[in-house]
């Protein structure tokens, strides 16, 4: 449908909406009045050969000229927007994938090419978040068939960028998250790159929580590699650790882990599919999984990790992956800080064999890295931890993780926070228990994870003694303003740690 | 958690979102800063007593100052707000209708607390559009049981306002929508009335279609009346037929609807909740529905029909209202006018018995209205059309229908469009089909229904022989551009009539 009296000029307002397209148009503007469009109408935009379909939130006021739209920063991306470009606006053809949606709700199973029109729509901006959310909450549960599942993650893989590599044996690892300080990732990466496996792994950067391993990695190297650059350090070391976000595998995932998170589902065949897709198109194939298990993890019991074992093992398999699920205790934090530079320094303890490095850091690292050692077929079972003890002794790994931060960009000293407050006990008494998410808000207000050196450092693990006004962790940030912050919270009382007098 | 630091500036931007409440502040503001708020976080927003959960987006230039902050027109509605008072903002607690929707979605059948606890956050605006999209989703198709459903009306009706009536009898209509035209409800009301019994109606504004019985009926008279004033032209004239937002009866169904049209769902169970809490609210206890079927209709098959009469009687039945449900012909549009005034111009036409009023509107007026009056004791089965024709054709349901709209404010003259296009046909032969849609987009388009005047008037129902030239339909507009918006569409070959020629 060609309407060429439907333009108007962009002006830019700058409101993040995150990854929801919205439109901004004057209520009383000509294409609003002559096509009927009312506030929450979805309506096509399109900018020289790019289109999108967007959100429409009218204007009562004179914030924009009568000749005047703006976007959502989002759709401004996506459309690739320029200040005064004309943009036209139209009706949206029907969505097709909007059929598919409401027949999963109304319990039916997905043809794989229904699938792939969702997916495809979703990466494309076609579909609301409203539309998203419908899809997901008629996956979530069990409500997805393992052959859904299996073109859920193909739809994934192919809706975004794949890496490709000249060897047909590449190693990955993945964690099932909701562990604070679980960064075993750069030793591990350091370890096996050491070893002479090819591994290629691509980390998140946090959304709600005080660090991602990209964000803690960037600690000490540029994260931000486009697949070049990627294949370049990889080609030259083994290994490398870089940010997800920079190559752009499975852009689905982002997109609806964002609308998940919001009610806290949890979809079985969405967190399988949100795994392998990002693995697949990272061209892997042999995979060691850690899953913490514990209750203020992400896997609560042992019969959802053996259920959710079975799951990925068979889809992974599907896709010529060899997948080794390793079940790891979820209790507590793992390591002693919180936030980039804090979790960095832990893992330069832990690379350098400082004598007070956090050992369950270096354990937990060790025994992923010997599972991944144990794909290579030279190596017998149970020699695997053994390897890798060896490469971490010897300052191997430590040597390949400088060779790897060197290839990314130059490796950078950790910094450290200006301001350092320590938080005594009240009681002596021994910890019983550690509120993760209490850790988390505390780091966070106190500037993690965009200020790298703030956080929290932990000092004393649980089954600790401690005594009365002994330091039972430290905040750091950058400026004294965030350090308030975090005390202010504190001062509401909530504290961290529960300590049980000694009777 | 009191945060005393955490208060911004509102300002007035005029965005509107229709029903979700947005809050918009700079991306680099303290609270932001302090609390580490993000584009979609959700927030609590507090203003002198009130207090409502919105979703955040955030400003990255200087449309607001530092201590600025704007509201969506809803959220700036709901916490009648004013330009410049002070707001706090700070993390909601976790809302626990979420867990509710998440047990919805898992599959589990809700109780009755967990469904009042789910439709009271709604209405108060504490889940976002996501979250409600979820529960939508996941109690559609059939998977309410008739319990979720009982209770879903209880908690829908406990929500909003409730009208009482001396008289234990009260009688009351409703139709299953998706046909144009269809406006019985004025004829209807007025020959009850005019017989005696109770019938308090109202009625809905459009919210995607050329017009809604408040939006006709407002031709006639005012439609915006309090409930003092409702219930005075009722006790008065026996009954009324205003707009039902101006009473707010059942608010969560038009929350509900509004995320339901997004992405076309029907859910049974919402729907006979959404009919019944309004029926309910309006103390009625005796209920005629009209339930047109056909293929371009909301009810497409007889099967669908049955199931929903039993699903409607059965849950009527607990509320002691008594239920009747008529199934009509949805084949094609009822009378000849679409639009405010056109459509009051058909109703105005029967009312007065004019030769050349629109039969099939008057004959399902006065099936229906037969179907009310036989809800009296006194009238035997079979009686009640003879009665209803007799007060048509006596002139007394005409005196009734004036007395109402005097009681209501005062009647008007029905206006008529400056502008009058005729489109006539471009060859000779039968009419073969009417397509529902475009006839509703053309009057949309000239104008209806915030234009009363505009709309399309058919001028050739279904099965009429035409000749060459002839006229099939007149275009009525307010302004010469709505006029030409809509010969545009027509222009680009959006066709309203299937002509099949003869052979």
């Amino acid at each position: 449908m060609s309407e060429n009296y439907a333009s108007l000029k962009l002006r830019y307002l700058g409101i993040d909406t995150y990854k929801d397209p919205i439109i901004y148009m004057r209520e009383d503007c000509h294409i609003c009045k002559s096509e009927g469009f009312e506030a929450q109408a979805r309506v096509r935009v399109t900018l020289n050969d790019r289109s999108i379909v967007a959100t429409l939130n009218t204007i009562e006021t004179d914030l924009l000229k009568h000749n005047e739209a703006s976007l959502s920063c989002y759709a401004w991306e996506l459309l690739s927007a320029k200040e005064g470009a004309e943009i036209s606006i139209t009706h949206p053809k029907p969505l097709e994938s909007l059929n598919y949606i409401r027949s999963k709700i109304y319990g039916h199973e997905l043809k794989a090419e229904e699938t792939k029109s969702i997916i495809e729509d979703i990466v494309a901006g076609q579909l609301s978040d409203i539309n998203i959310a419908m899809f997901i909450a008629a996956s979530a549960g069990n409500n997805l068939t393992q052959k859904e599942v299996f073109d859920l993650t193909t739809a994934m893989v192919n809706t975004g960028q794949r890496l490709t590599w000249p060897s047909n044996f590449i190693v990955d690892k993945h964690c099932v998250g909701g562990l604070p300080g679980n960064r075993t990732t750069p030793i591990l990466v350091a370890i096996v790159a050491a070893f002479g496996l090819i591994i290629p792994k691509t980390s998140s950067r946090a959304i709600t929580s005080p660090s991602g391993t990209a964000d803690t990695m960037e600690v000490f190297a540029p994260v931000n590699l486009d697949i070049p650059r990627l294949k370049k350090v990889v080609e030259q070391e083994n290994g490398c650790i870089v940010w997800g976000g920079s190559v752009a595998l499975s852009p689905a995932d982002d997109l609806l882990i964002r609308i998940e998170k919001t009610a806290d589902l949890d979809s079985e065949g969405q967190m399988v599919a949100s795994i392998l897709s990002k693995k697949i198109a990272a061209g892997s194939n042999h995979l060691v999984i850690d899953m913490p298990i514990g209750t203020t993890a992400k896997v609560r019991s042992i019969a959802r990790a053996e259920f959710l074992k079975k799951f990925l093992c068979s889809i992974a398999k599907q896709f010529n992956i060899i997948a080794k699920i390793i079940f790891t205790d979820g209790a507590q934090p793992v390591g002693r800080g919180i936030g980039p530079a804090l979790e960095a320094r832990d893992i330069l303890a832990v690379l350098t064999c400082d004598k007070n490095a956090p050992q369950d850091l270096r354990e937990r690292a060790l025994i992923l890295a010997g599972e991944v050692i144990e794909f290579s077929p030279n190596v017998s079972p149970g020699q695997g931890k053994i390897m890798a003890t060896h490469l971490l002794d010897s300052g191997k790994a430590f040597e390949k993780f400088q060779a790897i931060c060197l290839a990314q960009g130059g490796m950078r000293e950790i910094p450290i926070a200006p301001y350092v407050h320590s938080v005594d006990s009240i009681k002596s008494g021994q910890i019983i228990n550690i509120d993760n998410r209490h850790i988390a808000r505390v780091a966070k207000l106190a500037g993690a994870p965009n200020s790298k050196s703030a956080g929290v450092d932990l000092l004393t693990p649980l089954g600790t003694i401690v005594e009365k006004n002994q330091p039972l962790f430290e905040i750091h940030s950058q400026t004294k303003s965030e350090l308030n912050y975090a005390l202010d919270f504190l001062k509401q009382g909530h504290d961290i740690f529960q300590i049980e007098e000694n009777s």
